[in-house]
C-alpha cells in the first residue's frame, strides 16, 4: 500500500493507494478512531452500487457501525440543488449528526455531491472519499473541492471542505469502461505538463502498460498524481493563487462541457481539448516550442483522448469561458505553459489569439 | 469608535462598534481594500430596507463600486433551501465572482442566509455583516456560523464561514421595537453567565440605562459581549468543544422555538426561557446556589424576558430537545452554570429531573 499525505494543518489526512483496500475497510474505519456505533452514511450511485454494494455491506455488516447506503441516479444531473435536499432528507431520516460519518462512495460526481452534504449539513459531518473512477482518484476526491452545479455553471454552488481520509482501491479500475479510464488520464498528463517533466516522460514511455491497467504502473502514476495534487493544495487549499494551475485545459475544458451538455463529452476529454488549445495559445504567445506542443499531442493521442471540438460554434466557446467561475474582475485567466513541467497564469490573452486557436480545432 | 479584534489566524478580523458607521460606509470599504468597480451584492429584508435602503443606496452611489440589493421577506421563513436558490440565481445575474462582495445587512434572518449564499456561491465570496438588531450585534454576526433551517431542525443546513468585517451601527438600535431589545438582551446576559461574573453584574447594576437604550452604556455592554464571543471562539471556531457554552439556554430555548413555530417567540424569549431552565437544573445537581437562581431570574424579569413557557406539552419538549445538532451519540448535552460567570458541559442529566424542571415553568 502506497501513502500520501495531504498537509493542511488541522486538517491534514491520508490518500491510501493499495490493491483490495475495499475489502479492508472496515479496519480502515478502526484505524481512523471511528467510534463502535457511529452511524455512517454511503453515498453511492446506481452503477457503482450494482458494483459494489454488496461488498460493502457484508464488509460493514462485520463491524460495529450502523450504516445506510443511499443510490442516487447516474451522472451529472445528480449534483443538484434538488438532490441535495433528498439527501437532507435522507440524513435526517437516518438521526446523522456531527459525531457520524459521511462515505463519498463514487466516482466525481458522487464526491462533490457527498462531501457538499458533508461540509453543510449541521455546518459539518466527517466524511470519507473512497474514488472508484481514475479521474476522481487522480483529482477531484483530494484537495476539498465540493459542490453541485447551477443552471449557469458547473460546480457554482460548493465548499472547501477536507476529508478525514481518501481510500483507492485500484481493483476497482478493473470495472471501468475504456472511455472513463482515458478521462481520468487527461488530468494524469496535466500534472505532468503544470508541475513534472521527469512524469511526462514516465507516462509517455510507458503509456502501453497504462492504458492496458498495468496495476503496479498505475500504482506510481496514481501515487505520483496524488502527490503533486498534494503539494499544490497544501501551498493554497482556498484557491487564491498557485491552485489555479490545476485549471490547466479546464478553461475551454468546462465551456465545452456545458455548451456540449454534461455527459456529452467525458470530463478528462474536454480538459484534453482544452490543454491542446491552451499549448498551442502557449505556442503563439512564445512561451513553448513547436515540440513542445507535438509532444503533448502525441501523449494525448497516445492515450486516445480527442483533441478537436466537434458541433459547436466559436462564438459560443468564447462567451462561455467568460462566464468561467476563476474569472476574475471580468478578466478570464489562462493557465499556459512554460515549458513541459512548468506553467503560468496569463491574463488578457486577446480574442483574437483565442479564435485563431479554437477555428483550428473546430471541426 | 470601539473595536474588537476576533483572532482566527489568516480567517481574522475586527468588528467595528459607533453610532453613524452606516453613514460612512464607503469609507469602511476603502478601509478594506475593496476595489472600486467591485460588485457589491446587499442582502437585506422588507424592513431593514424600508428603513435604510435608501440611505444605503445613496452611500454607495457616492462610490466606485457596482451594487445591487436585494430585499427577501422579513422573518425566518426566508432562512430556507428555496431562497438560497433564489439568491444563487440573483448572484448569477448580477455577474458576482470571487473578487465580488456581499453584504449581509439585517437581522440574524439575513446574516445567516447571506453568510451562507457568501460560504457556498463559487465555495466561497468574502462578506460583510451590519447586523442591524442587538440579537444580531452582540451574538449572530460575530463567530462565522452560516445557515438555513430545514424542517427538521432550525439552521441544520450551513456551514463555518467568517466575515472580513462586522459593522455596528448603534443607531440602529433606536428603530427597534422594545421585544427585539429585549430579545437581544438574553444573549448579553448569557455572557455574564457563561464567562464574566462582573459583566453580569454591570449589566444588573445598569439594566434602567439599557431598556431606555442609553448608546454609551450599550457601546460598553455590545463591545463586551462580542469580545467574550470571539474570544469563545477563537478558541474553538468549529464547535468542537468549548464553543458549545455559547449555547447555554439553547437547548431547551430551540426546542421551544421550534415547538411553537418560529416566530411565536423571539429567539431571545425562548433562550431567556432556556437558561431559566438550565438554572434550575444545575441547581437540581448541586451546582449553583438558591441565591444564584434568584440573581439569573431577577435580571431576566428587569430586562423584561419571559421565564414560562406557554401551550407546549412537557413530552413534546423533551423529545424535542434530543433532535437538537448539538446531540452527540444520541445524548443531550446542557450546558450548566458552575457559579455566575462560569458554566460547563453537562451530560446524562435525567429526564426525572428534566420533567420536574420543565413542569415547573409550564403554564
Amino acid at each position: 500500500m502506497e501513502l500520501v499525505g495531504v498537509d493542511l494543518e488541522e486538517r491534514s489526512y491520508e490518500i491510501k493507494i493499495g490493491a483490495g483496500l475495499l475489502a479492508n475497510l472496515g479496519q480502515s474505519l478502526i484505524d481512523l478512531d471511528i467510534k463502535a456505533g457511529t452511524k455512517i452514511l454511503i453515498i453511492t450511485d446506481k452503477r457503482v452500487n450494482d458494483l459494489y454494494g454488496s461488498e460493502i455491506n457484508q464488509r460493514l455488516e462485520e463491524t460495529d457501525f450502523e450504516f445506510k447506503i443511499i443510490v442516487v441516479p447516474e451522472g451529472e444531473k445528480s449534483k443538484s440543488l434538488n438532490m441535495t435536499k433528498v439527501l437532507y432528507d435522507e440524513a435526517v431520516d437516518f438521526g446523522l449528526d456531527r459525531s457520524s460519518l459521511i462515505i463519498a462512495f463514487g466516482g466525481g460526481v458522487i464526491g462533490d455531491l457527498a462531501g457538499f452534504i458533508a461540509a453543510t449539513y449541521m455546518r459539518g459531518v466527517p466524511f470519507i472519499q473512497i474514488p472508484t473512477t481514475l479521474l476522481a482518484q487522480v483529482d477531484s476526491s483530494v484537495g476539498g473541492k465540493t459542490a453541485v452545479n447551477h443552471e449557469a455553471g458547473k460546480n457554482l454552488i460548493g465548499a472547501f471542505y477536507q476529508p478525514e481520509l481518501v481510500l483507492i482501491d485500484l481493483e476497482v479500475l478493473n470495472t471501468l469502461d475504456q472511455r472513463d479510464v482515458r478521462s481520468g488520464l487527461a488530468e494524469v498528463i496535466k500534472y505532468g505538463v503544470i508541475w513534472d517533466k521527469e512524469f511526462f516522460n514516465y507516462l509517455q514511455a510507458n503509456h502501453k502498460e497504462i492504458k492496458e491497467l498495468d496495476l503496479d504502473v498505475l500504482a506510481k502514476v496514481i501515487q505520483r498524481s496524488c502527490q503533486i495534487k498534494a503539494e499544490v493544495v497544501a501551498k493554497d487549499e482556498k484557491e487564491l493563487g498557485l491552485r489555479a494551475i490545476l485549471n490547466y485545459g479546464h478553461t475551454i475544458g468546462h465551456a465545452i462541457e456545458a455548451l456540449a451538455g454534461y455527459g456529452e463529452y467525458r470530463h478528462g476529454e474536454a480538459v484534453a481539448i482544452g490543454m491542446i488549445s491552451a499549448m498551442e495559445l502557449a505556442y503563439k504567445l512564445d512561451m513553448v516550442t513547436k515540440e513542445e506542443v507535438e509532444a503533448q499531442t502525441e501523449l494525448i493521442n497516445n492515450f486516445g483522448l480527442p483533441t478537436t471540438i466537434n458541433k459547436l460554434r466559436l462564438d459560443q466557446i468564447i462567451s462561455k469561458t467568460k462566464q468561467d467561475k476563476k474569472v476574475k474582475d471580468g478578466e478570464v485567466n489562462f493557465i499556459l505553459p512554460n515549458s513541459i513541467g512548468e506553467v503560468e497564469i496569463v491574463s488578457g490573452v486577446k480574442n483574437e489569439v483565442l479564435t485563431e486557436v479554437l477555428a483550428k480545432q473546430l471541426r
